[in-house]
């Protein structure tokens, strides 16, 4: 039987700001990435984040992000890879404590944001993150877009690593995801997204927007909760799962 | 032979901002306090610093403090226990992951400013502190000033704590540190400040301000590196006690 | 006749971060308080609640409070009246920024959440407030609790200054609010409510928690929107007052 | 006679973090920036440096800088113009309020660190940051690299602007700086340094690093004071001025 995981983020919210639906996409999904609170989060909201994933069996993953909470960790910095390395150590280690004193193993490390994207591009940030998490531990799992340098980089330093695709992204041929600034960055149908799913999961084989076939690896797909019609999307993406016999476990 | 350690503050630093003498300071002790981003110190401090400890073989303490970056920590502010619980195990699991990267092990966890100060006289809030290194490493000791309430809460959960004194601060009856808004808060003799120490370390009594001898225990003695004097004092400090056969070691 | 004015907190939302419901209550108040960027706000919203302040036409008035986001203003923080007047001084001059790009003139400050308390009941911090308004211009009213020492102070300086009563509040005999860990400081029947505010604007006079009748002045109650039930006690306070031929516009 | 203005940075001390020599340049120089709390400074540090530029008689200019308080200021940030508008009008507004306490106009606004690299050679940006200043006094100027797109947007939109040089670095044929990342991206001989200044004021001319000659206007020049070397190197400036009979005051 072939198994896929399902990620979501996780416990975004911050003080008095109230952000997600954290506890309807939840039981959806195998994995979460819990912020670290320099893009969103706190320690009041990593705690209960840690134990609401714990409650429900599903794995715990340190989704660590720029100093940025007023852009969200979205905006692009020009940080040094020692920098980088230091803030995921800090963030990755922030939550940790939080998964000791909850009982709670730590799944995967996954970059937030604007680190992600700059990361899955540059070997150098890569490989920072990849080295700050194998300093922490040597076999705790990096998660990252597949084809991406920080799987590059985690496989170079011998660091787990487990590739994520995207539901709702076309893809360029050379692996990376479509620019949000292009009209056809995001499939609007979601029967067409289905079939894509399935096919990455099943094949490991993606249409690029060129039109050429392009390999692909799908340890775990990103989903999101935000709202109604993105919850319901994730119910369709694991019903479509289901029926093709593909179970849903964390990587 | 008797021993007593000697802590320092380390790597208060934040980005741009150098502060303290912490190549000069760390020979003369035996263990450091090193901050962990939210007062003082950030990511790139946080691994310089626990590196530099490694180095002179000193214990490495967190130094957890107050969201009050502005304030250095020094300011009271009305956090909840549960606040102060969480607060203590983001940043002591912070700077863990700089311990695992340089592989040191994380010696004790001492509270900052105004946190060890509200602490140390409110027993909600110490059992929060307690309970926050607890259920990280219930073997993982709080270091805290002699006789206050996080010295019990640590008892009574069954922690293993320090008790810490100040070389140059007179104390009350009940064993709490004269306030800094009295002028006779601080003791300004070195000579008497040398033979309080002695005593404290080899008797366990100290005389309060009042004239009555009180108890005390002094596991730790607090010691700062800020200015020239300051660190002929520390030295001063170390003669006194190796002249008078007692070790300088971790606690 | 007689006028008051109905004042309502705005500008709360910090990046990606939506709170209050800014769009419905601000038809119904006749000033609101905008945040400054330190509890709450940032500088896209706070020029965007100027524009939409202007559109409505309702007075803008500042809303310093403490830098603490994480705990959005509200835990009191032990700073000094220096440090009141320049974060007063800082946050203001700030929102006159955008009130100068839209046209619009400042109208009052009212400091926030816990500097509010504080400030209302330590008449050092209060003459800091005072002060810090007067001197970025003399002419521009502090809006304070009723009765307290921001009022006193704003008095003995010469500046300008507006007294606010809360609807749904009990008083002290000395016209402090009942504090909020009594479980009578809320007042829930708002058939009683609308005859407090009534008799507070008409006659100047509320019956404290004792029984004793205490004199009050009402120049602006204070009004939330946070929710459905709110908004509709909004209307009613406002439907109330013009059945009595109270108008209601800016102090 | 001839004039130049000599500007230099102030007020980046934050809390209890000391930088810079505040007391040792401001008696060199005819204008300064100051820090607007940021990337750096505080409101009790603004208001103390403003007092401080009255008492000499410098001309006082806004410093705004992206929010960025561990990296200085000085990494890109990918914010949109929009973004950068509202950030430079918070801060200027900020600024003017201790301005106003003190009974000081204020004089200019130069961007700082990564907010001044950027605008300078992204006219969006520019224009942003152009636009905000004249939204809040279209009589305001602008401080920018001689040259830039800054200037171009003030230009465009009607805004004064002082155009500044820098005495020790090179410059490409296109009027920008030489990038860092080049070994020949700073002058440093001092006796080259002082030609180049007196040419630039006196001729408009610099010498590119192709040895090409090019355009550049000098209203003002940008010196630190950092470290004795630097500020004996200010004294030389001023004195190779003088001696050409070249006066220094604000532009």
């Amino acid at each position: 039987m072939a198994y896929v995981d399902l990620n979501a983020d996780l416990g975004e919210s911050f003080g008095a700001y109230k952000i997600g639906a954290d506890e309807e996409i939840i039981p959806l999904v195998s994995s979460v990435n819990i912020a670290c609170g320099w893009h969103a989060g706190d320690p009041l909201v990593m705690g209960r984040s840690v134990k609401l994933a714990k409650e429900y069996g599903v794995s715990v993953g340190a989704h660590p992000g720029y100093p940025d909470l007023m852009g969200f960790g979205r905006r692009n910095m020009k940080v040094s890879p020692a920098e980088v390395k230091a803030y995921i150590q800090y963030q990755v280690g922030a939550l940790s404590a939080f998964c000791k004193a909850a009982g709670v193993k730590l799944h995967h490390v996954k970059p937030h944001g604007a680190m992600y994207n700059m990361a899955g591009a540059d070997y150098k940030l890569a490989r920072a993150v990849a080295e700050a998490v194998a300093e922490i531990d040597d076999s705790l799992p990096l998660l990252a877009l597949s084809g991406s340098e920080m799987v590059r980089a985690a496989n170079e330093i011998g660091l787990p690593c487990a590739s994520e695709v995207f539901a709702d992204r076309n893809y360029e041929e050379d692996g990376s995801l479509r620019a949000r600034s292009f009209p056809d960055s995001m499939i609007t149908d979601e029967d067409e997204c289905i079939r894509r799913i399935l096919r990455m999961v099943n094949e490991g084989k993606i249409t690029a927007v060129t039109g050429k076939d392009i390999d692909i690896r799908a340890d775990s797909i990103c989903v999101h909760g935000d709202n109604p019609k993105a919850l319901a999307f994730v119910k369709r993406i694991r019903d479509a799962l289901g029926n093709d016999g593909i179970g849903i476990r964390p990587f």
